[in-house]
């Protein structure tokens, strides 16, 4: 079996390390790992399947002999070093948001559209965490009941800014347990204990990035720019799992029971929705979990062929470094890569 | 001037408490307090303006020379004892879901429907409090331009569900942060740094009875049962303030600066909005606050005519105990009482 010279570019953040636990988990068919850190910990070495692995400082010929490069250090690394890569013929897997909208980058859940990654010229964009999750509990519906509109209300997880702000979740609640009052370094206010409809910056147009990504890119991934969708984004302080209510008006009459026989036969779909029994998906359940988990599943009773559904996933995993995992499987299996 | 005779159902509850502390505040125009509770506390006395008030327990002539009952015991203890009041002749504010939706109970927001009070027959009742902040940051608009369609996502504080759960906030986060794990009790699952899209139990139509209020008190209050709403209601781990995101259609074109000056001006609103510098409420600087807070008022792009808004509120006070006691007032002021 063919094995794959893999980089991991920001390898000591929280996707890095992700990533790092997601390819001995999946067993990747991995030959030389190389690790690249844009912080001060170069020189540091890091354990993978009982080898140490050296953390090398990114430069203009790092990427001599890699087939694959993961990027999870920032659009502003992405920006600099995603053309480095590919320039010396590694593919490239870019998690950030730096090229996710550019006509020519497929951007792919290989559930939904893995088709496109036929068409890749050296770098296909991770969907956002919260996009993926989107398109994941819709297009299967989708597919048989075309979505004409969606609103989305997101309660994301701090794990979403890094591992700094999961310290910083943690040290707040700490403080006000205390009864003492909390200086906010990663977000403008105080996150425990609070809620942040911020997330990234704001547009003209009053939506956050954050919020304009779910727009642009839930459509772009499911190939369907005439699905009109509004999202308020918000910081909740949970540490992992991102989740989404959302409201959706499809094309005809379906009813919540069609829904969840059609998810429930969805690969990486998973739906828990008996709540008279509480049984419904819930952040603190879903981390570490690979699927997206789906519930509350009823008539909108505000649209037309209306249904309202409460989706939560593991923004770390399959809201980020488990699906660019699963699309450079894809590319291998598919014998694109 | 004259003076009244107030009661107090449900005195060591947080909304109990709260209540003592509003009329104490407003100067409320109190002659004799009665303070009665549910629970072992009888007999205890709690000072009130530097004189110690006895807490009394429940009984068939607890009323006699009450003028105004306000409860927050619970639904039960209201099913049983509002009408005790009211044959005793006190007029009753019952926070409770009991009877907010029969049709002959003026369900009231003070600065939405007063004149609804006039044809109270000893009961009115106090809308939920995310009802109230809907309804509080609608109705200004709807008046003006009236709302078609409104799709609710909340954020409802654990202080929705008594002192208790509060407690239960904190307990859990402590012994999270110190990695051991909770058993829940006031909730089905753990609450801290996690959330449940569970509020009260589920009807047959899929909903939970607080998104049901949240339909029907929102539409009762502002008089418009043809408004298409729905709703998910979400419990997160936030003691107090409890925050919506509304997507709403209005039925001619409205542009946020235009909605921003109609909520500017009016009464129990303040408009918090310019997220370039993160202004935007947040419920860890509405607790302990009167007003309704919106913000992140932009287009809602998904529908015709649409506003997206963010909107907060205290919901032990605006969304509970201030708006009973702004009730009372208005009686007061209007020879209603």
């Amino acid at each position: 079996m063919k094995s794959y010279a893999v980089a991991i570019v920001g390898a000591t953040g929280l996707v890095g390390q992700e990533f790092i636990k997601i390819l001995q988990q999946r067993q990747f068919p991995l030959g030389n790992l190389r690790l690249f850190t844009t912080d001060r910990s170069a020189g540091k070495k890091v354990s993978f399947s009982y080898q140490d692995v050296l953390l090398e400082e990114l430069h203009s010929s790092s990427f001599k002999h890699v087939d694959l490069a993961l990027f999870s250090a920032g659009a502003e690394a992405s920006c600099h070093f995603v053309p480095v890569a590919m320039k010396d013929g590694a593919v490239v897997l870019d998690t950030t948001a730096a090229f996710r909208l550019e006509e020519s980058v497929p951007l792919v859940v290989p559930e939904i559209n893995p088709q496109d990654l036929r068409r890749h010229s050296g770098l296909i964009a991770n969907p956002c965490c919260i996009a993926i999750q989107i398109a994941m509990a819709l297009f299967p519906i989708h597919r048989v009941n075309p979505v004409r509109r969606v609103i989305v209300d997101s309660y994301q997880a701090v794990s979403g800014s890094g591992a700094s702000a999961m310290e910083e979740l943690s040290l707040q609640a700490r403080l006000i347990l205390e009864g003492k009052n909390v200086i906010p370094h990663i977000y403008p206010h105080q996150i425990a204990f609070n809620l942040l409809p911020e997330i990234d910056v704001f547009l003209d147009n009053g939506y956050s990035k954050e919020e304009w990504r779910i727009v642009r890119e839930t459509r772009k991934i499911m190939h369907a720019p005439e699905i009109a969708i509004s999202a308020t984004a918000v910081r909740v302080p949970v540490y992992i799992g991102y989740s989404a209510a959302l409201h959706v008006e499809f094309s005809s009459k379906i009813t919540p029971e069609e829904a969840r026989g059609i998810l429930g036969a969805s690969p990486g779909v998973r739906v828990l929705d008996d709540p008279s029994v509480s049984l419904y998906p819930q952040p603190w359940v879903a981390a570490g979990q690979d699927d997206v988990f789906v519930g509350r599943i009823r008539e909108d009773i505000s649209l037309p062929n209306g249904l309202a559904l409460w989706v939560v996933t593991d923004n770390v995993r399959k809201g980020t470094a488990l699906n660019a995992v699963q699309i450079a499987e894809t590319l291998i299996e598919r014998g694109w890569l």
